[in-house]
């Protein structure tokens, strides 16, 4: 897939993609504190605050530059509509948090092999950090509610499991309009997950099964082989016949 | 797919097809202002008891002349029994909201390629569509009753999206005889939706395994066409060697 | 698939299939009439009562006489083991309604074409019949329980819908222990609807996917076709030039 | 699969095997009944407590002869880290019962052909074991908490049904944390249950539709067939001609 002559585009990408990934991990962090522990000190609040919105600034700026390298910007916006939509909306928190799939993009690239090994390992790490983000979203969403069913980032991480695999035991559930969105996020994810660990089996047992048939595929190719050795053989005889006639 | 001499038939519904998608989303705009605001001014309810009362005639109207243009009438009822349970049937309101599958199925001829990517625009859209009936819906059933658990546009959706999910937390579900038919369809959609996306999912993983079985039998072929010139350039050989032996 | 030379326990089974059909019908009403009007005249208790002891003999008796027919005793046995478990256990009274299967695999043999055609049918209708049976079975079991959340067949019939469909909102749910085994029974079947609905739609997709494949089979099946005429013309002109030869 | 010349190390798995799976069955119930009946004499219950330690320190014993008799031993613990991983954590009660998969893996070699029936064997024993043990896990770690819903094995064995199935009514569901890790471990179950039953499915269904694609590649080899005789013909009659050509 990499052509050998790089672009600028691709060599900018290539450098910025382990620091990327490390700023989207502490977003994570910087995200995550003050809501497993809403009476962390002032000082450590307004730190995480200041890390997020750097690691914002930092996206927003790797995006520019992508943009000013690509050769044709149209197409490259279009192809990297995702990549905006986490910069443009930096209102909608949960949404933000998607960012980390950059760092999973990377992990992903660095060790798999084939392409249902990459589906695995990109639905794992997607499912994993989904679970995480929603979790603490709707832990901040919720809490504070009168109504709320979810009091702690245990019955964040609870709920967003139950919500993924589609459960819905209905013993936490989100009241806010901020977490109902948060739920249909998780929830597509789940349909998604399920469907992708059945496509998975499947494509596996279909290959498994056709491998009766490529054998046969096999045999007639060699066949064909034989074919093509019994026709040279003959027109050999032929020109030699052909060779004897013409000295005679 | 589209023969070169058109039918009257197929004049008519090329003609009519953007009118009726118009009509449609007219309907569910007229279906949708008295349950999301129940206390509308009664000139604003009047009005959109006449659009949904014209919609439905333009649309029994439309299945009327096809009917009369179609060659084959008998042939033309089986095929369209879907069209005719929308006319049909106009006192289940829930039911008469399907007539925006019209809609869709313009939106749906209009932008997409390939087999898959139609299912998944189709899916996409009759998931949406479903989603917001649903929840139209439902709201309108449930409201009102005593043990309701859902009372505005807004718990609706929220329901619709918990059914068709088949999380189901329990929060929410539906008490009237109505609501829990209308819920019986949006479980129907779910586990459609379901199967839509992982088949998708399966299919384009059998296609990519599939694709090395393909490059085998492009091996075969190409082994079959040497094989073929292999025996032209011996023919033609015996070609001359019969000249040269008639010559003589 | 029916042989030429049709045995007599074949004869037997042809001629029983439609009446069978019918018991089992007359069962299923049997069996819901009291469970859906409790309060119905002893007279009407006493015939329901009757009919399904009659229907049990009547499927006990069918059972016996094809045994005796079959050839091979242990084989027809071992082959037909779910029509032994219906017979055997009739005090498992939810379990004897599967008897209904019966029912269904006529309806299924008369209107179906091709694999998947065949597999619709059977899933749409035993999925219809299991809802019925686990409303009933599970109203029947419920009802009159303190604890109960299901009392009438209404409610038997949507906790049984929003079981297979595994949405579960928990405003129903048994709370007896015969209850709790006809929901694994649904559950299971919830499943497997689930499964075949994806199956199905999976199988559509890649046999569309796999049509390009099997033009390409063509192609080669027809460049060997022109080979073997290449071929067949060249041995004709060999033959020729032989007999020239000969003569001179 | 088996290689004719066997290595001490598969040598000792095979006789360790049956012995093993007892020491698991035997696991079970030691772990069982002091959960079953929670008021059982001290004697039993110290009998049980040693039973469980006995296994424990079986299957240590085991896993390090294997790692002894193994050629390579990094390989080996990479190709083992789940029989490991049951060593290593004996802390985790409800981790511990997965040992029983040895059992599983047993009877699965002993009674099934092909891959679909192996995968099928596979899912229903696994099934079945992650359901009892998941059922008895739950129970000893809820009952006793003052919210809790889940107070004996009954009420635990019907929790793991509603969550494996995903149907989750809410009538039970785990509040300790212990009990939500069991839960997360069932669920995962359930989602790969779903998956493997749809995917068994597919694959059978897919693989009747291509069987009319195998019929064509069947024709395909028989005309190369036809072919490669016509070709052997004609190279005789060659020959023939070049010996009566060099008599002459």
């Amino acid at each position: 897939m990499a052509p050998p002559g790089t672009t600028r585009l691709q060599r900018w990408e290539n450098r910025a993609e382990w620091p990327l990934a490390g700023a989207a991990l502490l977003f994570l962090g910087a995200y995550a504190v003050p809501i497993v522990d809403p009476d962390v000190p002032p000082l450590v609040h307004t730190v995480c605050s200041v890390v997020v919105v750097a690691v914002w600034v930092l996206f927003a700026l790797d995006y520019a530059v992508r943009l000013v390298l690509a050769d044709r910007r149209g197409e490259f916006i279009r192809r990297n509509l995702f990549d905006l939509a986490i910069i443009v909306l930096p209102l909608l928190r949960p949404l933000r948090l998607l960012r980390l799939v950059t760092l999973l993009s990377v992990l992903n690239r660095a060790g798999s092999h084939g392409l249902r090994g990459r589906v695995v390992t990109y639905v794992t790490g997607g499912t994993a950090l989904l679970l995480i983000c929603g979790g603490l979203a709707i832990t901040d969403a919720e809490r504070g509610h009168p109504d709320a069913t979810i009091h702690n980032v245990g019955d964040g991480l609870w709920w967003a499991v139950t919500t993924m695999t589609t459960v819905g035991y209905g013993d936490t559930y989100p009241v806010t309009t901020t977490g109902r969105f948060v739920a249909v996020a998780l929830m597509l994810g789940g349909i998604a997950l399920l469907g992708v660990v059945t496509a998975t089996l499947a494509s596996w047992l279909v290959e498994r099964v056709a491998e009766a048939d490529d054998e046969d595929q096999a045999a007639t190719r060699a066949q064909v082989e034989t074919l093509t050795a019994e026709v040279r053989e003959l027109r050999a005889r032929v020109e030699t016949s052909l060779a004897t006639d013409r000295k005679t």
